[in-house]
Order: structure tokens, then C-alpha cells, then sequence
């Protein structure tokens, strides 16, 4: 078996950021938890961020994760909208790595190949797929799912020791 | 005279964020301080951030602002760097925030308006109107006399008490 390695995936987005937190256990997975971050859209940007990053700090802090994982995103909308979810990314990165854990990035399509098996594929595809490697999982939105997607992907992915090893000295 | 209202502006980027402080005293400015937070290049996406949070979080706590003022970046080059843009900006308006200031946004033209009376002009101009209107500014990178010519701009535009009071609910 060897030991639990608890991951949380994040899917970032100004408006709702979705988390997934899972236990990889040898080759195994477990659903641990799922939800999402909202930020109040009648207040003002740095409130906002202020919502997402006490809202990630306070799953951290109650679920405990080893590591984190977050999506590479790449958005072909406007400079507007880039500008929006950077801001958003920036803090779900912020909250794991100041907790001390090593955030690892990946790009949609190792996300989709990771949960569907190939690299391109429908959302639907990649929720149902997310319910057949992990039966008890649930999730309140689409950027739940993602983030549970997101974890697998980094649950498979994760390289071994000397890795985990740089996580001490990620952030201070 | 009235009351000394200490400002930080703060120009976010990834590789180097500029910051200002200055002491607003009725039509009078003060030079207070000025700097650069760097992060290392070699890091990671999220130790930069969290050099980038720490760095500020550091300033804050030195020069106790009272407000703050950022940047409302436009950037018309590729997405990927709108977004690295964006993540730092997140960190730029976060830290501030979760101190409990009220962080306002002013557009590039309307910081060039507050500093040499029209919307557009050079960055040497700007540098140049900064030393003019505060002869004992000094400035280690072009990023934090724009940091202060921020500061300087909001010192002009920030509305009075009702303003304030918000800062109180901006985040808790």
C-alpha cells in the first residue's frame, strides 16, 4: 500500500474557484472532499481575492494536503478576461505554496489524458470518468469536477521523494 | 494641515514589483520610501508569488499605509504574459487587502493625468514630474517611480471619510 499521499487539485476562476481533495494511496485513489470558493461580485476586486484566498486557506486548513496541483490554463478570450483569472490563479497558488506545499501546474490536455485517457475530450467525459475512478465522489459545480480531475493528474503524475523533498523549501 | 494620510502605490509585475509610499498632508506631498520586490526567476511559479507576497507583506508591515493604490494594467501582448501579469497583480491587491486597506484601481492615462496634467505621455516625464513634485524622492527601478506616481495619483483622487469607513469591511 504504502503511505497516503492526500492531494488538492484547484481550478481557478475569479467568480467560483473549484477544489477536490483526494487520498493517493499506492495505486489507489479515494475521494476525500470537494467544493467551491465563490467571490461576491458586487465587491470590489482586492475584496474578492480576499474571499478566495480565505476560503482556500480555511480547505487547507481543515483537510491538510501534502500537495497541490493546479491547471495550466491558457484562456483565448479577451486581455480582460486573462488579466480576471490570472489574478484568481495567482492566489490559488499563493494559499498551498505559503502553506508550504509544493504546487504543481498541468496543462489541460495532461489533465484530460489523465482522467479520460487521451488528450482531448468533452467536460461530460472527463466528470463521468472522475465518478468511475472514484465511485463516492461528489461535487457541487463543474469547477469541482475539474478540480478533482486536476488532482488524479497530479495523483499519476507526481514524481517520488526527491520531489516531495522540495517542498520544504518552497516557500517559508 | 490636517491629518497625514501615508499611501503605498504599488506597480505589480512578476519578475519586479514597484512600490511608493508617501505621506499625503493636506495639498502637500512626502517622499516617504520606495523599492523593488524582486522574485527569482529559477523558482517556481508559486515560491515567486510567495517571494512576491512576502516581500510586500514586509513593506506593509514596516510603513504601516494607511491606503493603498494599484494599477489597472492593460497589456496588449500575448495571453501568456497578461497572465503572469494577472498573478501578480492578484498578490499586489491581496496583500494590502487582507491588512485591511481599501486597495484602489487607476487607469494608466489617469495616473499620467494626476502627475504631468495630461493622459499620455513618456515614462521619462512621468520619473522627471515625480522628482519635481517630490524633490527628495528616490527610486532604485523605473517599476517603483511608477509605484509612486501611483501614490501620487490616488493622493489626488482619493475621495474623503465615507471612503475610509470602507476600508474597514474591505476584508477581514
Amino acid at each position: 500500500m504504502g503511505e497516503a499521499i492526500r492531494i488538492i487539485g484547484i481550478d481557478p476562476g475569479l467568480r467560483r474557484t473549484g477544489w477536490g481533495i483526494i487520498d493517493s494511496v499506492g495505486n489507489s485513489l479515494r475521494f476525500v472532499a470537494s467544493g467551491t470558493v465563490r467571490s461576491d461580485e458586487k465587491e470590489s476586486l482586492a475584496t474578492r481575492l480576499c474571499q478566495l484566498h480565505d476560503g482556500l486557506a480555511e480547505v487547507l486548513h481543515q483537510a491538510m494536503p501534502h500537495e497541490a496541483a493546479v491547471e495550466q490554463t491558457f484562456v483565448n478570450k479577451d486581455a480582460t478576461a486573462t488579466l480576471k483569472l490570472g489574478q484568481a490563479r495567482g492566489i490559488a497558488m499563493l494559499v498551498p505554496a505559503r502553506a508550504g506545499l509544493v504546487v504543481a501546474e498541468y496543462a489541460p490536455n495532461a489533465v484530460k489524458k489523465a482522467v479520460i485517457g487521451v488528450g482531448h475530450g468533452e467536460k461530460k467525459q472527463i466528470h463521468m470518468m472522475v465518478k468511475v475512478l472514484m465511485p463516492k465522489a461528489v461535487f457541487d459545480t463543474d469547477d469541482a469536477a475539474d478540480a478533482l480531475a486536476i488532482a488524479i493528474c497530479h495523483a499519476h503524475h507526481r514524481p517520488s521523494a526527491a520531489y516531495r523533498m522540495a517542498a520544504l523549501v518552497a516557500c517559508s
